[in-house]
């Protein structure tokens, strides 16, 4: 069985754990979010995609969801005594080889595909890891604040500010002009099943939908969603307060009809929310709280089950 | 006092504490060594001009005499984990901070004098510390193995191979057309006294004065020079491998003739050296060992004397 599954960090990643126990012999194409990487001290670092090939890698710190396990972190402590910004970006040290071999890979050339690649090849995820896009398209948060109103970095938003600071709107920078990365289409068009898990419905699915030629081709395959918001509230994360900044409601419902009918065929949901519908898509309701290895797996096994229900 | 000392690595460092012990109203200017600079991973190294910065200003490790005090080597590890080469420089987690640093200001459009100055204002080493040159000058070394003959960067033939394999030659690749540093040659011309301090004759002073204008400039000023060379042996590191390597002796005479007479004004020898001679330059045996600081400033001291004998 051929699989695609978009993500974005720590909730994409653990989704995509149970989906690798539930079928270890399918074939797992992740498309990751790069709307969230940044440049930080001349560095590449991309958070979602690292936090994917860390988690299925073997290398995550459990606890915090992401960045490296056993991390030390002299790098940024020296950095910030040569009052290098930002200081707020919490940068480990096994973290900053990553980053270290992404940029020079970079700048040698090569793309953001091949350098992930090469990344993998340490760390062997078990899945095809693809950024969504080689090209730069980059989450920008517009804030209002005593300095005004403005657009920020999605990291300066979510990691300095916390998301405290209202979002008066979220837009993909580069959005227009970003092909999707090698490998994207074409994974998508073979795929038997495509899952949506419980990521970020706005600056991580939201995000890769928007790179040109993904959601149209996403349209054609049969698409099963998990719903990131139990009982009106984010499973974890702030997603709430992206919802808000684009006018939709933190529910169940409201991001089904985000996603839209055209593209989702199935649509997972906790007991609670049982009462979600629209035209065309077949709704179930599941555990969806990913509270340990075996319940993360059983998720992953109800939206394959529904898929292949679908399917039939 | 207005002094200017020409610096390579360790020796030179030293040398300049004991200076700033024995002259600590001087205003002194180093003149660093770059020729050895090398990128790695990426990311800039200047290894004489961290080890002057670290050493004076408090931050080196004093066993090894080059690096950090406390270091770990969390980064390096992990960058050999992705299996990246060079495995052989021994770069710690918090000097590869500084060369973050560095290399962000580089490609941000600072020279690297201007970054060299940003450094500074943290470490506060109590000199002016200049490269040589803001331009691309390398140390070359010619060598002849198994794998033919090639010329290699200075650092692959010093600390990779320890400088076991025999120098053909040793060329500063750049050096036609680098220029002084902004600053250099203004500092030289109105220093009061320049001291050449028992660096590698070959590598470090010799690459300096390779920078066009530095020789010429300093053959007006009165000008003293410390041996590197005890009773036919370097006093520490392999500058007789270097020697050897342009068909010079291992000798404090031989040294003293390499620099020249229209630069050298003065010559510190060792007791066993005494008999060394040249037209033109007054030599004074003294004890040239840097066994500790006292002995060190105790140099240093004897140096700036014999530079106030010849301009009286």
């Amino acid at each position: 069985m051929r699989i695609v599954s978009l993500a974005g960090g720590i909730g994409g990643a653990r989704f995509l754990r149970g989906l690798l126990a539930a079928t270890p012999d399918a074939e797992i194409t992740v498309i990751g979010n790069t709307g969230d990487d940044i440049t930080l001290f001349g560095l590449r670092v991309c958070p979602d995609l690292d936090t994917i090939m860390y988690t299925l890698g073997g290398g995550i710190d459990e606890n915090q969801g992401w960045g490296r396990a056993d991390e030390t972190h002299i790098v940024k402590e020296e950095l910030a005594a040569y009052g290098m910004e930002p200081q707020w970006f919490g940068l480990g040290d096994r973290d900053f080889a990553t980053h270290i071999v992404r940029t020079q890979m970079l700048n040698a050339g090569y793309s953001l595909t091949q350098v992930t690649e090469a990344l993998c090849a340490r760390w062997q995820p078990g899945v095809r890891l693809l950024p969504m896009s080689d090209d730069r398209a980059e989450t920008h948060v517009v804030v209002e604040d005593e300095h005004g109103r403005r657009a920020i970095h999605f990291q300066e938003w979510w990691v300095r500010l916390r998301a405290s600071v209202p979002a008066r709107d979220i837009a993909l920078v580069g959005a227009a002009e970003a092909k999707p990365a090698p490998g994207v289409l074409e994974a998508i068009h073979s795929a038997d099943v495509v899952i949506l898990p419980p990521s970020n419905p706005v600056v991580s699915i939201g995000t890769i939908l928007q790179i040109q030629g993904i959601r149209q081709a996403l349209e054609t395959k049969v698409v099963v969603g998990v719903s990131p918001i139990i009982g009106n509230a984010p499973v974890r994360g702030m997603a709430d307060a992206c919802l808000t900044a684009i006018g939709v409601p933190t529910t169940a419902q409201a991001v089904l009809e985000l996603y839209g009918a055209p593209l989702v065929d199935g649509w997972l949901v906790a007991e609670e929310d049982g009462d979600v519908s629209l035209d065309g898509v077949e709704v179930r309701a599941r555990p969806l709280l990913m509270s340990d290895p075996e319940a993360t797996a059983a998720l992953a096994r109800a939206a394959l089950d529904l898929a292949g229900e679908i399917s039939r």
